[in-house]
């Protein structure tokens, strides 16, 4: 009985815990998409062996989609993305000195062969990794699909006609 | 009978023909990893009635993945990805006077809640989009998956242990 | 009887209420100049079907100048521009990471045939959005360029010889 | 009898011979919109004077539209727009060695007070500074706004459907 | 007797109020090596015809030597060195959105033939304008280079053998 | 008998076969130099296995400086120092839309904990990486030390007084 | 005997006071891996001749590796390695408009023939000097590698295996 | 008979032999001027000495102002300035991956206390470096003011109404 594989396809990974207050957006968003997650600190300079170790069996362990965020030099989601053919979504964190502008060019800038889907600087980067997360797992999904298309309606939903405070 | 739907499971999208040098590598990658595609222009400044019809009807196509590239103000993927629930990878192309800089920015730093997942700048980016496409199809797929597999491990297998001409 | 067409000449529209506090410099240099103005919230990524709808009526609306203020992958401005044949000015807001670098270039770097007249990233963007709205509309109406003319006049004369705590 | 001021209404000046290459483009979309123009080079780091009686004469002059292109530091756009206040629009010149970023910042980031619409770095800011200038004064010009909407028309029928050599 | 001509050698001229904060330090230090200055504000793009009559005025005031500094389109040290023969020194003032980026390349960037002598960015560029305006004076001023050396023989000596609180 | 620790104590890694004509500049310093290496390819990406054994067995094969070289994302050298404890330097290899830019900052900003010695972009780099791995070799080998001071002594001679073709 | 040639084997050099609170980040790093150093002030720019002095003599001093810290115009890292053979490493001080950027490219740019290997803007990369020293001086002692290895072990053993405030 | 001092009044040197093509263009703006000048190469960081004994011996040999000319981590304008207290006049030469940015920001970003008068990257700013240097000695030349205000007017005078080839 391989239930566990199908209850939590994603995994959100990280550098480090001074990550999380950026990646738990990724979290929220999927809790609020009803798609389970476990996120885990994976330092790919700090804990080569642990990367290397989640990279080769993330797949085995039944991950279907990796969330990886990082900051400044930037290696987690491109490392990962070389160890497994799952899809690999990248956050880069706001970096202290350059703004993120080097997690940014680390993460996106991969050799052709192994991709990594890059999502935007900070926290706006992070919900979005959840939400395409689940998109790529709606794809099979019908539920899932139906609670991501009723999450986008309200979405527009809420967007007032006019400024308040006018 | 909806054999249609599966048999075209990609779009590639383009901003326009000076695109299609760049974007043909994301077709060259799904051809050779065995995913069918379909490739056209939709140019989400010229021609904004044919992004909107694209966008909102992508899911109804039987389309699972949109591969976008454009370059300069590369509002393509972004304005696809507002229009579907379907996962959206976007592809800067290289511009003329500032590298792609502007393709990249323009494309990946979408706000919460509309998510693109953006490959590197150029040809690199393009073929990754490509194998991205099929990693996401593989999760559903057993077959892609192995071809997937086949083809990193092709792609390992060809790198040289010593530089030539040493 | 369409005199509200002629009432109501500029609209500001802009992606997110957290863009007012931007553009409603826009906002107070009309009312300073005497031009009217509607501001609304036009989300190219929350709400692409109130975009569609506002940049293919936009002219039939009566509006005459589009104002367009946006943060990151500033897409909005380009595509009311993509839907109208309306003189369209884009205000790239600050963004939180890259300070509006992105929202300069996903703005300015508009394709050849569908131009965005682009001011300043912040707040000296946004007035000036206000300003230049009312030179075009001062074209035509004589009344307008002489309040243009002294409002200039006004700003010239209120520079000091020497600076103040000297 | 003020005829002439009807038969010119967009100023192209620029500053300097080595940008007519760059600045016709403006000038050919201009001839293809049936707007009659009058090109000028005005330096404005070397003749400023010329710059000086230039700007302060435009409106005199009969010109409604100024199009200002130039490189590096580039003051033109700028300067004329403090001398005048008629809408200016700025075409940032492609620069040797900081490929054009240097232009358009000295554009773009204009104080509040003096607004210059700014377009894309090179030929396409210089094509779309003419159908900006016409789309402003089609505003009271309906044969010209028809013959714009046309121009857009037919632009977007050209695009293709399909990349063509796929 | 042309006396006060002698006595007010340098100019220091800023483009607003609000570039004071900076200018100062370029006050100071001349207060600090005995050289005299005027300190006005000339706002190239409020005050153009100020700056026309400053600038083709300078030298017939006596001025030998012009610092300016401005922020963002920074236009008035290249606007002043295009209407005078005397050494013109720039300062590009640090600018909200973009750190003074624009600010210096709007004045560094100046074509062949006009030249500017820039120093950095803020408060430090500002202290060394005042600084190289005097070491030019300095050249035909055996006094002020004896202050001069003896300024910087003093910045020598106050700099500790090692750090403080170690 | 562990001589040949001894005999190749560099080991020059990059990421492809397309950055030897960049790499093989510090192999021709080593050689200038009279230092033993071993040029190998790496690539973190595509050879993520490869990767992991060599950073974790460098020291055992008895190298004592690694130089890394890569372009675009350039996870290598700081993979390969989060493997090892040697010193590893690392070269930005130039890329061909962002110039080495990405590969600059890929590389040197690492975290706290795993340093990489970062040298210039491009051959530069690659040239004084093998310089510097001299430089530490020099520390206990009397021998280089001399050949080291006598090639800096050599090219201080060759700096001629005046430019040729004057 | 010179003995305490042995025992202070890095200098930690910066260009100001200013810089100590980044440069102590090297200085504590090399006190928990128990490498004795000597901390000095040797501005570039304010004490060229200390400077000259320095570099010339730190090879006697027995100084076998400096670690030099400068921000803006950082000349100190790469002055002192034309000065000595000696391996120099630079650490690019945060600057104040310009976050670095500026401190990083004059320190890392170095042309062919003089070597500075560079780490990561700021704190953490004066840590990471701080460890690279004493990697380099761990070549030739065995305690000192077994310090660093321990080092590197507990810093791994860090790492939580989940995010704390889950 | 100090008569040479007078003779040579500018030293325009450079950090090697590829910087002539660049720097040769202050020499033809000095010949042009008729102001006399002696180029020489002296490398910060190939030649310290050299550097160290013409910065301190500047003053003596009877240079009145210097021109500096270098590349990447351009050091030789802000060194020279170290070591003067003349006027030092920085061109920051067009580098190779990044297009003389790291050039220009090591030589503008001098700290207070040590100025250098930065010109544009390039040629245009060689040109310049001659002519502002020419306007620094025509302080106290009444015939080189006038041979200036010449070549000014010139420059006015060559500058052609119209665009040819129009």
């Amino acid at each position: 009985m391989s239930a566990p594989v199908a209850i939590v396809p994603v995994a959100i990974v990280m550098g480090s815990q001074s990550d999380w207050p950026t990646m738990k957006r990724a979290a929220a968003m999927l809790d609020e998409l009803g798609v389970t997650y476990e996120a885990r600190i994976v330092s790919a300079h700090r804990t080569p062996d642990r990367l290397h170790a989640f990279g080769k069996g993330a797949a085995d362990e039944g991950f279907k989609v990796v969330i990886a965020g990082a900051g400044g030099a930037a290696h987690l989601p491109g490392m990962i993305a070389a160890l497994t053919h799952l899809p690999v979504l990248g956050v880069p964190v706001q970096s202290k000195a350059l703004s993120g502008q080097d997690s940014l060019l680390s993460i996106v800038q991969m050799p052709a062969g192994v991709p990594v889907g890059t999502l935007a600087i900070g926290d706006a980067g992070a919900a979005n990794a959840g939400i395409m997360a689940a998109s790529i797992l709606a794809l099979e999904d019908a539920d899932l699909a139906e609670r991501l298309k009723a999450f986008r309606a309200a979405q527009t939903a809420r967007v007032a006609e006019k400024p308040a405070d006018q």
